[in-house]
């Protein structure tokens, strides 16, 4: 018998619903916020509705984003906004944003479709992608859904839709990945690495 | 530049500071914390403010335990009171319990002794110990703090401060864990197997 005060149980059982943390996890969890102190305790609790009320997805490009209006990447002067780069996630606008490379801007669909999951177009912010598009002034639209089955599908669903604005639709290159190893990379990307060879 | 909206970053901050949550993992948390919707965030913020404020130390074992009373352990007559087994942590009573093979009861101390962590004796529940020792009626304590260098200057420590309460005061046997195998066990613990080795 597993001894857990109900309280603590239903901690526990709040932590082990996030990605990645398994029961163990859990319960390690649940047992170090239980011996902070009162007001650290209160912090954590109250970071979590603080940030739930005031983040808000940005009217533009569907991000996170605090208070009504677009974000600070949509509101920037020094971004190019007549390119959009097309994530499923806000976790994949931050690791775009972390190559420091790329000055356009964004727009985050908040998942890809999948049959299997039950999510449609419908459920993703495509509209919003689609009354940008319209609305013209934009030139290229880089799809950076992940290189996945659900990912693919996705970005060629959107590829699609986006025919008729007569707007460039591009891809994220697929290839060997800096710094690793040509045999440790699978047949799928080494085809596609060959397919995309450039003159040097 | 990675972008965060201040109430997000704020709970990013909240996730990292958890044991084994690095600041990818703490910011993969916050983001699928704002993806759920508004009454499961809310529910979590609830599930830690409820955990804070109904958990309390019991009075005897200063385990966890819910409301003012001892707990289910320390008041049950199935369980035997004169057998006390000291753990460093209440994660350590939830790992005695998995064993299904102790029926006594536990005495948790916070902690061990660390003098590079400043932490001393004052700071551990050894006062509490002392005098349920002191009351009478314990035959035995188990001593079954970790077996490293602090869990063992710590059971030791106490041994010492139980030699006057003539009470029976035993260690956890050290030795090979059950299915693993010799080539891996490490020389003290060899050492310590050989050393505790008994009759077939």
């Amino acid at each position: 018998m597993e001894y857990f005060p109900p309280a603590l149980e239903r901690l526990v059982e709040q932590f082990a619903r996030l990605p990645g943390i398994g029961r163990k996890s859990a319960q390690r969890l649940a047992l170090f916020v239980l011996s902070l102190p009162d007001e650290d305790a209160a912090g954590f609790a109250d970071a979590i509705r603080q940030a739930k009320s005031a983040i808000h997805c940005c009217p533009v490009c569907q991000n996170f984003a605090e208070g009504d209006g677009p974000c600070p990447i949509c509101a920037s002067a020094k971004r190019d906004q007549s390119t959009i780069c097309v994530v499923a996630d806000p976790k994949d606008v931050i690791a775009m944003e972390r190559s420091r490379e790329y000055s356009g801007a964004y727009h985050v669909l908040h998942g890809v479709i999948s049959p299997m999951n039950h999510v449609g177009p419908d459920d993703l912010r495509v509209k919003e992608l689609l009354a940008r598009v319209g609305a013209g002034d934009v030139r290229e639209v880089i799809m950076a859904t992940n290189p996945d089955t659900e990912g693919e599908a996705t970005a060629m669903y959107l590829s699609r839709l986006l025919k008729p604005f007569q707007v460039k639709v591009t891809r994220l290159a697929y290839g060997i990945p800096v710094g690793s190893h040509l045999e440790y990379a699978d047949d799928a990307t080494l085809m596609r690495a060959l397919e995309g060879r450039r003159e040097m």
